[in-house]
């Protein structure tokens, strides 16, 4: 089947420019403060085709066009050309300077798409000394989605939407107020509206931040004129709207209604437990990442609205475990990245760029995907140039005077200048991400540079950062001197990227993460880490404390999606302000759903341990729980869990070697899989996943 | 004044585009080769302003866009805004997709322009430890040109035209061929269309090619349904087009008229003597120049239509001689260069990227335009990175496989791979552009630097190609030997560029230049440099019967602008043809021009001798003429020459230590400046221009 092409990442680069410009702030529009980029103007596509007999081909562009047969430029922009039977090449030029040039030929057996097509945006012919035409462009696989049909053009492209009621409403002083019951996000929209005059809708994630004219984040002031809105609203997130009508001659609605937008998903993870609290916390978290995943996963859905490295890791390790929307995973990588000269760390955060380069890797561990990790490989390689460039004489990466360096929101006091370990363990990984990609490429002499390059920096975290007193990685490098604050941020994320000894990870849980003397972390974003590294040492029962009071006291405090930041010792209006503003939080942020992925690959326990789930493992873990059930969405299929305390039932519905590790006091039984006994309590079940559906029934 | 600005180099990156893609191959549209670049897509404009009282501002933009006054965002997209009086600060952030984003601003004392005024497309905003917010963004002048009025914004420019008829039209088979009289350059549209059909329109710089339906190089096939044609044709270069209807339904017209388009100019230069055919060399080099002087310097006005960098240069410096339109001048150098990164030579061409360098360090000289160099030298320093990036060990230019090694077009044998001479001078003549440049903007290091490497370089190709014993500079290195091919190319350039010794030039001109041995050139394109370098040996003589019988042969074969190339051996329809194709030859060429510029800065003899004509000579000679006379534009005014064999006169009207030069066998006389016998019959005058018009008068 053809579908549309383009050059691969320029739809995103469009799109996100779109995207990031929907912000606003107060009602003026608020662009990113990095470089954005543009799609190439023009594109060649080509293929060579071998037709057996004469077909035709119908040719759609988004651009102006031309068409070459074997070489041999065509008349105007044709729309159907008869190719006739042999061997032929086919290329086509598209320009168009407004939306990505793009492409769609459809003929019996010719199809526009990522199979034997090629794009480039530079053909670079030449002429030789004899008059000969040479090419000499590099040529790639072309982008493509989801367009099929030839009417659907990409440039079309918009999420899908469906009409709302607020569930209540209610006269305010002059105006009313709207509470679509929950936090939701799209368009409103006036019913019956009538006569002239203006009208201000002030939305609230909250009823104070929309009663709160003159502080609320987002606004709209749009006149009427016998009931025809001057424009309509563009999307905004809200749960709570209030609506005045002013300067008025005969204005009058009958209420107002929404679009809610939204990103279709084909299937979904699941969780369900005995406690009730914890399902909630789950279905709240996947209405977050619901609400947050749109053409590209996005950080909080009011304010913010932009893409955001950081935030986006977590974005798509959550989906992994509820929608596995892999495209909107490269989506995003892709836009993320932009395109070349790289002029700032992505996001201008310097962990934010190495936060890219792990996500791939990451993403290449849950699919395979090897055309992406093709596609991809010369940006990472043009941005671990500039992160490189940027490293001190020991090569390790220090703030320049502008980078920005993030690590979190913190109260405590913490200094984030000179060379953080934080950073140098961050940088170590997205060095091991390039050596790995640069293997899926065949770039063997780049593998090895960056394998080198990740085993030297690790020594020297080790050697300058590890305190052996101390047990615990220190802060930072500042003029010179040690900084030997400790946070928990270098040495969990040392947990998790697997750089510490078995000795060293128990020294750092009971010297730092677990130590109450060191500042606890305030934002849901680095709780994420710090209980997946928590997760990693077995602490089970302690994190699902910890989930049912921090997400669980968010609930309490009527969250219907998760927030920004929560510090549990805050009440009330408190809650709302941040950044200095009353209303600055974000209380539907993408980071906050973490309690998805905690459950799936550490309580349900499924996680691959070879690319694209050739390999998987599956750890069920109760955490205190009674029992626990869900499922776990693959590339190849779905993996369904079961455990209680007496059994564990496994279903999975695709090919893969899975491996169910649990302990049992007393001999277990299997029926389904291979029981091994690994020693001790510690038992293993070996199954072959098939794709009709493979059941394992352990008892113990 | 305020006026419109934006990102400097960016109204030409999206203009070239619009340019160089209006090329059409028969009926295809037929885009450029190599990477075409955008705008940035979002830009800031700031300035800061200290206010006596307040002021109200307009504010329009071409694109979404916000305002922050003092740091703070106002609602909306504000038309006005009500300024306090004090010292504030205005930003402006300006979104645009489709054109590039622009901004004016406009109150009693702030005017958006280049003076107060900063652009960048990033502003890199990050947070500190503390919360506060900083921004490391890189701050430039903003673009602008010519666009003084709110409604004349940037992206609706376009070149003035106006309705001219056919000086003839006769009945040809089917159609009707209308004769515009010479070369010209539109779009042709009929008068009293009737009727239902098709129209065929056949353009021909020649009747041959109009009336060859089949091969004549652009046409327009046009379905017309009652009296209105599906569209307007796009403008095309032609002097005859053939007109047939068919598939017609009562179709008819009476004539064929055209809007003749054409960039305006506000002065020029001039030149007349006692020679009629040389005066009408000149005139038809100067409407030749006219019609490729359009957005940007064109090469051909029929097929290529697109920038080169090769054919630009001499442009600018036939420009120089007539119009002195230097914002021309600048949009072509910006739009040549494009954006980083750099894939590929400008243009592909490896010379053409060294011309690129050439033609600022010339621009400077005849502008002292020093904001423009500060402007281009970060991108003359990334384009430059790359070209050395490319050299050998040596630090010499060999041609990668990608890359396209010019020189010109030969009808000899010539090798073109390996290590050229002619590639290595322009190369050095490349690095002392970029030397000068550097010392422009205040980079000593990197000044030092090419200033080395063009000195090593000099010193590497007269050890290597010189041979003393042919006294000449030889053709190439070729798998590592030399190839003792002898051609005019290095040789002229090595003399122009300055690059040989007063012996070894004397050697060239005789065992090169003047050697009937030695192969001829048979493009203007080369002829330029050969006649200029002949020029600088002083055999003007030699050179006046050159342009008589080059030029003067084309006007013989009816030429009414001048060519690509000329054989004057060739005659008829064989000099139609080119590439290959019956009409593949431009009739119409840039570098056909070139008496323009000879005759101005060798016969009159005016040039500058610094930046900006601060300082310049007049070396008048008459080359076997018996009267000489003309004008010269330069920034400060014109400077007006008048030369027979008894007297010399001089007019300027302009600022500028002026001297003239020239030889006499008598004792001269001067009135209205210093006379110096410098030695022999050689002598000088030395005199100061004046706004008001210095007038010197000499008798010899």
């Amino acid at each position: 089947m053809a579908q549309w092409i383009w050059y691969p990442g320029d739809f995103e680069v469009w799109l996100g420019n779109i995207f990031n410009n929907r912000r606003t702030e107060r009602g003026a529009m608020f662009p990113p403060f990095w470089k954005q980029d543009s799609h190439w103007v023009t594109v060649e596509f080509s293929t060579k085709v071998c037709l057996e007999k004469p077909e035709k081909i119908t040719i759609a562009a988004e651009g102006r066009y031309n068409f070459a047969l074997d070489g041999r430029l065509q008349f105007g922009m044709p729309k159907t050309y008869d190719i006739p039977a042999g061997e032929h090449s086919l290329n086509f030029k598209v320009w168009n300077q407004v939306t990505p040039p793009a492409l769609y030929v459809e003929g019996d057996t010719i199809h526009s798409g990522p199979d034997g097509w090629l794009a480039t945006y530079e053909d670079k012919i030449w002429i030789d000394e004899n008059g000969v035409a040479h090419g000499s462009g590099i040529y790639v696989t072309p982008g493509y989605w989801k367009f099929h049909n030839i009417d659907y053009r990409p440039s079309c492209f918009h999420l899908e939407h469906e009409e709302r009621q607020a569930v209540s409403s209610e006269t305010v002083g002059d105006g009313r107020l709207f509470d679509f019951g929950k936090e939701t996000f799209g368009r409103v929209f006036p019913v019956l509206l009538e006569g002239s005059g203006m009208i201000g809708i002030y939305y609230g994630e909250s009823r104070e931040e929309a009663l709160d004219k003159e502080h609320c984040e987002t606004l709209d002031l749009i006149s009427c004129n016998n009931g025809i809105m001057e424009y309509m609203p563009d999307t905004k997130a809200f749960r709570y709207i209030y609506v005045e009508c002013f300067n008025g001659n005969g204005i009058r609605y009958e209420r107002f209604d929404m679009y809610y937008e939204y990103a279709p998903q084909s299937r979904s993870g699941s969780f369900r437990c005995n406690d009730e609290e914890v399902n909630r916390i789950y279905d709240v978290s996947a209405y977050t990442l619901d609400l947050t995943t749109r053409e590209f996963f996005m950080d909080g859905i009011k304010r913010d609205r932009w893409t955001w490295s950081g935030d986006a890791i977590q974005s798509y390790q959550m989906n992994y475990y509820l929608h596995f929307d892999s495209d909107c995973v490269k989506r995003t990588i892709r836009q993320l990245r932009g395109k070349d000269p790289v002029t700032a760390h992505v996001n201008t955060i310097m962990d934010y760029s190495f936060y890219w380069f792990i996500s791939i890797s990451d993403y290449y561990l849950y699919t395979a995907d090897t055309a992406f990790i093709h596609e991809i490989y010369p940006r990472m390689q043009t941005l671990m140039d500039y992160c490189l460039g940027r490293t001190n004489d020991e090569g390790m990466a220090e703030g320049k005077p502008d980078d920005w360096i993030f690590v979190d929101w913190v109260d405590f006091p913490m200094h984030k200048r000179g060379i953080l370990c934080f950073e140098q363990i961050l940088l170590c990984k997205a060095l091991e991400a390039m050596a790995l990609c640069a293997d899926i490429c065949g770039d063997h002499r780049s593998q090895e540079r960056y394998m080198r390059l990740a085993d030297q920096l690790l020594r020297r975290i080790k050697d300058i950062f590890w305190d052996e007193k101390l047990k615990a990685l220190l802060h930072s490098i500042e003029d010179g001197s040690l900084n030997t604050q400790i946070t928990k941020f270098p040495n969990m994320m040392a947990i998790i990227y697997d750089f510490l000894s078995p000795k060293e990870r128990i020294d750092v849980l009971h010297g730092v993460m677990l130590n109450p003397e060191v500042e606890p972390i305030t934002t849901p974003y680095m709780r994420y880490y710090e209980l997946e590294a928590l997760c990693i040492m077995g602490k089970h029962d302690y994190v699902m404390e910890e989930i049912k009071a921090y997400w669980g006291g968010m609930l309490k405090e009527g969250a219907t999606s998760f927030w920004e930041k929560y510090v549990p010792t805050e009440h009330g209006t408190e809650l709302l302000a941040m950044y200095g503003r009353p209303y600055g939080k974000s209380l539907c942020h993408a980071w906050g759903a973490s309690p998805l992925y905690l459950l799936g690959k550490y309580f349900l326990g499924v996680r691959p341990t070879k690319p694209g789930y050739t390999e998987f493992e599956i750890c069920p873990v109760l955490g205190g729980l009674k029992w626990i059930e869900g499922s776990v969405p693959t590339p190849n299929g779905d993996i369904h869990v079961y455990a209680d305390n007496k059994v564990i039932n496994v279903n999975v519905n695709g090919k893969g070697n899975g491996i169910i590790y649990f302990t049992s006091y007393t001999t277990p039984t299997c029926d389904g899989g291979v029981l091994e006994h690994l020693h001790d309590n510690h038992y293993a079940v070996r199954f072959e996943g098939t794709a009709a559906s493979a059941a394992i029934r352990i008892s113990y």
